[in-house]
């Protein structure tokens, strides 16, 4: 039985982003490959829709810019043939505040012959632009109140 | 082959949510049930986590008081033999100040004899808090600047 896709692309990912690696993952992509992160691309410009390989790595290496990740648990996991979803948890820092952050994530893949074919992700964007970008809410409402 | 768990899951959410018909849906729950809807509970006092059939149903009152599903569209989905994630981008209306309401929505479930026995919600509740709760962010800037 060999190894699912998505072992082999998120060990690739995180080398990408932590180690600045881009070999490895820049194999795992397809050529036509259609990546949405969802979340405000007002606050994080690569977020958002992307599609072929050139465009993903290019919000992958910003990501790389972006942040650093300590650590993720894997909260929830679907594993089909060639796709897989999953809830994770990620603890980052921010490199260029060095804030850390503490942010969920849900994404569904799809694979094309090991390769990453479709990419949907969902940041909980509410816990990152509170942490990331802005005080807590509570604060801004004495602001404003 | 028999109907998959998630749709008749679906069909008595949805039920419930808009009709107050809870019927269905406290059939579909199990005792032992684990239920999270990740996101602000300081915003949202029905978000967080659950334990049990009675704390659920609670739960999904307090949402059919509180919105109306116009409509939704299924963007991802992996069903499992007793799973099933799904991508979902809800159009609503919030009951109380009529004001439409656009959000996506993740879930991670899982099924015990028909019966739904986890379930993990997460809500792009930047999208949520920004349209039900706040104005834009650009204004709160404006203002606090």
């Amino acid at each position: 039985m060999t190894e699912h896709s998505l072992w082999r692309f998120s060990r690739a990912l995180h080398r990408a982003i932590n180690e600045r690696q881009f070999a490895d993952i820049e194999n795992l992509i397809d050529e036509d490959i259609e990546w949405t992160i969802h979340g405000p691309v007002e606050w994080f410009p690569f977020f958002g829709s992307r599609h072929g390989k050139a465009a993903v790595m290019e919000v992958i290496r910003q990501i790389a810019e972006k942040v650093r990740v300590h650590r993720f648990d894997r909260e929830q996991i679907m594993l089909g043939a060639e796709s897989a979803s999953s809830l994770l948890r990620y603890s980052l820092t921010m490199l260029d505040t060095n804030k850390p952050v503490r942010v969920r994530v849900a994404h569904f893949a799809q694979f094309r012959e090991g390769r990453l074919s479709s990419m949907r992700i969902m940041v909980n964007s509410h816990e990152l632009v509170e942490q990331a970008v802005y005080p807590p809410y509570a604060r801004m409402v004495a602001v404003s109140a």
